[in-house]
């Protein structure tokens, strides 16, 4: 048997002390998978003397995280802090400076600081694994860097923020507006310290982003990403895309185009029988797309500690294991700087907007839209509510720049009570 | 750059073509991903002058795949023949006995030789890898050997076989009997050379058996499945499984169980609305459930040139990268024999059967289900067919043994036109 793996982990909430847990319970399995023993050797956090529910005092303590990272005796730093910047980049980096492997949770700190991170981890010749940063518990990196890796990608999407699709199934099923459900998200726990990282879509962008990476071989490219959050959506929104058939889901799509790297993460109808319109709750999806493969789609748990830590302890034994590949599925120095691109594909959008009660009111946002060459697959008109019509369109395939000069166009005919909401349409 | 990767590939039929595609289109990418090119070196297959769409001239050629696997020019087998025993085999055991790593999509070689091949490999210390064995593109032997490895795995399930699966649909959406689309599958060449293959579970066998081997780490058991084909599936039952909310698949479940080992593969019912139930033609799914990880679920083609040639490429990737896990997840030294138990899991039952037209029938039949212990959830009975009415029934879960005991009380009673059917019903 091999000599053994010797972690020290640095942060040690829901996550690390998962891993803790299963590399307490487990020893004999992993020791059995991976040919050699998986021991804690030191551990870090913001607290010493909290009870967490496992035994710690068998492992050495170091109150700052870049002591832990420089130990002797460890060979692997797993990183569970959080935080793009401050003690996590800078343990991370000691880490690499002093010959550790390590193992990352931190979406944030590799969505901004992966390209360098990548290159020092590189010129060290060590490793950074990050499977649980991306969709929990879904081994999706690995499906991606390893899995499909004869393959040209072609697409990545998903719904990889379990938070976001929690408040808007919640909306959905309690006809609840979303300030209450967020409210109720906040209270359950749900939400990071800084919500804004959930519900604006910062946290999902920063996900993709790492996908999009490995997906295209380029620098990790977060500014790229197109977000929009799902701070604007209400509860007529939902009941009113439910009434179409379709779901709203924050659903991150990327590709790469002729004109450059499209990512953008931003809420969506899909149709309500689809896979992803069916996603409930905290539950992730993922799809990736390849020239060989067709498509492959990915389902789990997208956080909470069990989930996240099989993520991390499948990057722990692939380190046990010998398995070295290149943080991005090939070396940093080679990753190409990616010209982003604003997202360009055709789709169908919804429309809704309040109709004056005028005459010709409704044919000048149709000569609007047909102007703009758009074509009307779907159209729904309510009964009047004061002096304004709910109306619901659902239109054929369409650019983005054709829809902008739709709305352009509809702002010039003031026969709309307020500003029209228009959300693209994803079928997958 | 490391020295090139050098291949020798037996077997040049529709996947074998696609992996050589791959390679020669794909040179800069695989050099990228895998820090070395990677080349074919020599080439065998049944007839040499066919062809096949893509130059192959400048490959050596051997009409024995025997002879390939020996030659001192390759470092990787790769083993596209298909066949559990003669050339596949045969070479398969040359290749590791002369040093070479062994990528294969042979399910039937590895179902009944794979623990005495993985021993092989071990002592050689050379590498089997099969991720094209198991449902086509979707990389699942890596999700559950590498990606789920840090969890004890309660149960995997499957839809594993593409042609099954596009007979289910193809009868129920144009309404054919068996035979029908039986004949057409064969026309468009879906089916194997020995159609029992497909039809009567075995090749679907075969792969729950594989999975079965890394998931609980006990050495390959295909005589413990229990198999049922799909050969006596009829219209009517899939008529009438829709009727009440259903869809049959031909399913695959094993869970290590206090009894032992359960593995079946069978057709059962699921929910219509259900991921598996949405599952059309010759797609695949498979769902793995572990202790931290909670459910993952997988889909995709689970047949075809391109994904097929995917999942080959990502073997002969990994062992480009170096990579090298053992054949089923541990060392095959360390497999347990398995104790095979007969599945026993309680379901929900849907029952068939036509009802002689007496007085007291209905009632000797809910007798019967009574004294065994299980309840009716629902119950549907049609108008008379000349003597007898169908009569449907979805019980509320029972164990297998309950269920026989209805049965035979069943034949006791004297007022079935014919056999019962029952059918399990799962839901995922």
């Amino acid at each position: 048997m091999l000599p053994p793996l010797r972690l020290g982990i640095a942060g040690l909430g829901t996550v690390g002390v998962g891993v803790v847990k299963i590399i307490r319970q487990k020893a004999n399995l992993l020791a059995d998978r991976t040919g050699r023993p998986i021991v804690i050797t030191a551990i870090s956090a913001r607290t010493r003397d909290k009870d967490r529910g496992v035994p710690l005092t068998d492992y050495a303590w170091e109150d700052d995280p870049v002591a832990l990272a420089k130990r002797d005796d460890i060979d692997v730093f797993v990183e569970l802090m959080g935080g793009s910047d401050g003690p996590a980049k800078a343990a991370t980096e000691t880490a690499l400076a002093n010959g550790k492997d390590v193992v990352t949770a931190n979406k944030a700190l590799l969505a901004l600081h992966g390209q360098a991170l990548a290159e020092a981890a590189e010129s060290a010749d060590q490793v950074i694994r990050f499977e649980a940063a991306v969709a929990g518990g879904i081994p999706v990196v690995k499906a991606l860097t390893e899995g499909l890796a004869g393959n040209d990608i072609t697409r990545v999407m998903g719904v990889m923020n379990g938070t976001c699709n929690y408040i808007l199934t919640r909306m959905q099923s309690a006809g609840l507006a979303y300030d209450e459900v967020f409210e109720e998200a906040n209270q359950l726990g749900y939400l990071e310290a800084d919500p804004n990282l959930d519900v604006g879509g910062i946290d999902a962008g920063h996900k993709l982003a790492l996908l999009s990476a490995i997906a295209f071989g380029t620098k990790v490219d977060f500014k790229g990403v197109e977000l929009e959050g799902i701070q604007r959506i209400t509860i007529d929104d939902i009941n009113q895309a439910a009434d179409m058939g379709y779901r709203i889901k924050l659903l991150g799509v990327a590709q790469m185009t002729g004109r450059g790297l499209e990512q953008r993460m931003s809420p969506c109808l899909v149709p309500d029988s689809s896979p992803l319109g069916q996603l409930e709750g905290g539950t992730n999806m993922v799809v990736l797309e390849g020239d060989q493969v067709g498509q492959i789609v990915l389902r789990g748990a997208g956080a909470g500690e069990g989930p996240t830590a099989s993520a991390v302890m499948s990057d722990i034994i692939d380190i046990a294991r010998g398995i070295r590949v290149p943080t991005f599925g090939k070396p940093a120095k080679g990753l190409a700087q990616a010209t982003s691109a604003k997202a360009s594909a055709s789709a169908p959008y919804y429309l809704r907007f309040q109709l004056l009660d005028k005459p010709g009111a409704l044919a000048k946002i149709a000569a609007s839209l047909g102007q703009a060459g758009i074509s009307i697959d779907r159209m729904r008109q309510y009964s009047h509510e004061a002096d304004a019509a709910p109306v619901l369109i659902v239109t054929h395939k369409t650019t983005r720049d054709a829809l902008e000069a739709a709305l352009a166009a509809f702002a010039e005919t003031n026969v709309l009570a307020a500003e029209p909401v228009a959300i693209r349409i994803e079928a997958v």
